[in-house]
């Protein structure tokens, strides 16, 4: 099942540095995945759900070009595809292997794919960029993913940047990265982050007219009032 | 289905090193796992299929204590090892988390596991050997599994030490680390191998009776002719 | 002040893994230093206050054997070592300058220093053990501290092996490495422990009789009814 | 003490990369920050005394976002902060949580910070550039510190990016990333660096003259009469 | 001898991805040099015989300013540079110490040098650019060569971001990176690449079509023939 | 020219540790070789000038068994060893590959190689130990060397464990690792080592007696005078 288009639109307005304190308050301190960075300025924030690609090391067998012929090869993977899903591969980290061209990016761009982030590399990085798919990666190599990485299945558990994610969990990219919201804490998500982004708005606000910050980031007991006040006079 | 024990009493006979000879041979460079070696001196080598256990990093809503009385759980894999297997646990390389500690080591001995590989590490790891299961591994930690673990599922392929292990293939053991050989490629290394551990320790005391290395590692036509009149002489 | 005789007798019997386990049910799942293990077999279990030292990097003005003799030195800091204390080293991880030879830990061991522990590596490593003083590291280098390191002071909060640790903070090193408890944690740990201990012997001995895991560890009810009976069967 | 303006204006015209040459030339090999670089193109060069920061590993019972009320704080340093200054924070290199946001910014900006260098990153790193303050770091990543560092004091002596530095130290930073001058050190550098440049910059014109190199760079006896000829036409 | 104009021709209408396509199947999995990206956007494509340099550590004793005016320096080896080359050094991947500055890349590209790839850095990185020369590298540092770097000699093999590098290979570099063609391959590269661009970029064009990837890349018998009509059409 | 026996006894008695403790003080920081200790316990320590060998990474199409049959190779290589000299292998610390096995290991020990130093791994390490060849290396793995590396040369400049390497150096190994003197340092070591070694094996003894470290090391000026009326006593 797809994502509510509300959560959507709610997470839309919401940083994923924003999302990193809210969970963290909840105790969840490892949700931002490493090695993984807009491949072009301007990319913005998306949101959706997981689904998932998962590689494990080459091995000269199994991973050759014949390989991309099986049911189970990244092509069989990116034709089961949903519209507007992030496609987040477990590439393992490796950075001299990319893990798709510009042929696989502008057929997952045709099937409705929002994006994909990977801990991997792409490969002709202008390529995949002119398909017009949004791509969160750790860099490109000329390589095929064959010279490093045998294809192994879609929509398992992945571990992607040292983050473990799911197939029900929830991406959110923007230019300080990917992070995962499992599935299960969606819901205090929406709930909090909307209220975390006007307050730090505020905080910022009051920054900038020169007030200093012991007592006002955090706030105190009278910052508190005066913040409770700016909300009451909005309405 | 076990490996046949004919099987098991030839490669018990080769070593790891001979093992990566023979497969560069076929085109296979990426068979040694790296970041595992025995835990304790004078283990010897083991033969086996490969049991896999995978990993994905902790998060901190599944990686808990109460996780592991979950059926999909360290515990659950271990009842289900046959006898005889080596278990290979991709832990992703991680060094700071002990995937297993005395007790479920002593659970796998008694299910007559034959020796556990990983690339991570174990915890308590003076308990571990005095449970005689033979370990090779990347050392010991402290914090169990969950400081920095979820277990995700046993018998899927795996990444372990940068190679790729799928549960059917086969595991040899020694002083030098461990070796896969995927199950396609046993034949050719049951029919290959004996005779390259024969010609190479007949080489061997070539060297020590003062031979000079050209010509004879690798042999030319000459050294090939005495080595084929050695052979012929043990019959 | 230095540690209660008691606190020391406690944790003396209690792992370092099973501390790890109390403080992860705490919510502390970081206090396993890393890169630091017995320089020698046998060194066994020590238990200590935490006596730190801060390293910043070589610059070669100021790390010069000339520095050794200023007031605020590695000389000095042992001159003031206490008994009975575990000194931490913070080397920043740097494994090619060792940060103490055998005169220096001869001078710990003379003062009643309890051991040293450090995320960087020991000169003249036959010689420091020589001298008695127990050590846990990250192995052995040639050249002398000022090859790498700076020495800047004693006593201050310090990164060591990726884990904060305080001048108040108790350290315990066993063969699995060293772990740190704070201040804070101390009375937790000592109420907990020896019960975490005890229970995990009986399920060890439950395993060596054949008894399977699921319901054993973690522990049923019908399983934590017997470990009651057993214990009642104790008094 | 502040920097004498004069110094920052000489400062201002010698790139990092000939400080390092003419502290080469006095034996100091070690001073230039690895790991930190511009966040936007175009922040051009700025020179200011250090103001240092220090962060050990997070401990989930310290790194809270209570303790950012604290008075040693991140915020205590801030308020600490004189004008002109040239912010040096040691985040041992982590570059999966965040340092600073937006508002710590913000307030830095307003305090008159010159800028700010470390050897970590920041988080939201759109919103730290919006804040007009100049920064030199590792990337951006969404975490809050807390999640990965402990702030522990300011104004003590670090580490950042494999370099010692010290309160008095001077900082100067371009698109080549951030040096140190050792307090000691300024006036050595004052003195010659401004002949070093205009030295470079007449071999380099001699170079685009079509001179070949051996002779010219490093100069020969003719050489540096032709350039003393060259020297004295300008006054 | 330098390279064949036709071949220059050819290779410049072939990227990097798609010679390493066509060396894999000929079983060269490792020809795409880590560490070394554009230093500018914008730099196109480049090709042209490798001219190598190598260096290895920094002694204090040999690595001196000195050391620049002997014949076998980096001078010595500018001066031997024949023009169209494409001259790669071997930095052994170390980043705080900056190969070439400006002067040096002023003269290569006076001696008509294509373009210079290294696994190392370059200082003034801003002055570099502006002299013209096209660079991939591995980014910037202001510390000079000998901070870090003794150089040893040119036209030697080398190893650059863990490949293998001949003087007489020839050397592709576009905005994936550099790939070097082993001499004995270029005849090989030259017949099958244009070929290989060919038909990916008739496959894209499909995929724009909305085809799906199975049976199309890899293509099928049935696309096979529809894609030798497609060619058979623009004859 | 072989290395002067009484050069060779003088170096027998100077520890590791003592010579980069001298060679700091002439300015030399760098002369201890990363990632390489003793293969095994109880190898002592030896002496001896350097034998090079460079490795570079493998290429499919050059890293082969055949390869092991041209005159360039690492059998050729070693039948060029004098005898007495100390192999020193740059094998780029590539630790997935064995450079050598047990039957070069023997042909070197037949012609009387001293030892062998490397940063990178044995293969068969058990049977390189049954050689009788002192082995100081980064372990051990199973694949040979062509499955990492092309051997390139012997006896040019090399890096090996981060410290260049020439021809002509001295080599010292004992239980701390492997250290270099180069060739014009070695005058300098043999006139100020003894006394080192004499000077802290009296300030050892003091440190026994109960001497507190400051004034003792470094020694003040009353320090010095007992010392020199200690030597005095000696004669």
């Amino acid at each position: 099942m797809s994502l509510d288009p509300a959560a959507i639109d709610t997470l839309k307005k919401v940083s994923t540095a924003t999302i990193t304190t809210i969970m963290l308050k909840k105790g969840l301190r490892n949700i931002w995945l490493r090695g993984t960075r807009p491949l072009r300025e301007g990319q913005g924030r998306l949101v959706g759900k997981a689904f998932t690609l998962r590689f494990v090391p080459a091995r000269e067998d199994l991973a050759t070009p014949e390989s991309w012929s099986k049911p189970i090869s990244t092509r069989g993977a990116i034709e089961a595809m949903p519209e507007g899903v992030i496609v987040v591969a477990d590439a393992m980290g490796v950075t001299d292997a990319g893990i798709f061209g510009d042929i696989l990016c502008a057929r997952m761009k045709k099937r409705g794919v929002a994006g994909l982030v990977t801990d991997g590399v792409m490969r002709d990085g202008e390529g995949c960029l002119g398909t017009g798919l949004p791509i969160w990666c750790d860099g490109v190599a000329a390589p095929p993913s064959v010279a490093g990485l045998t294809f192994v299945n879609w929509q398992e558990p992945i571990a992607c940047g040292g983050v473990a994610v799911f197939p029900d969990d929830i991406i959110v990219v923007d230019d300080d990265g990917a992070v995962v919201i499992p599935a299960a804490y969606l819901d205090v998500v929406l709930a909090e982050a909307p209220e975390q982004e006007r307050m730090e708005a505020w905080i910022m606000s009051e920054v900038e007219s020169g007030v200093a910050l012991p007592g006002l980031y955090p706030m105190n007991a009278d910052t508190k009032a005066r913040y409770e006040a700016y909300k009451a006079s909005l309405k």
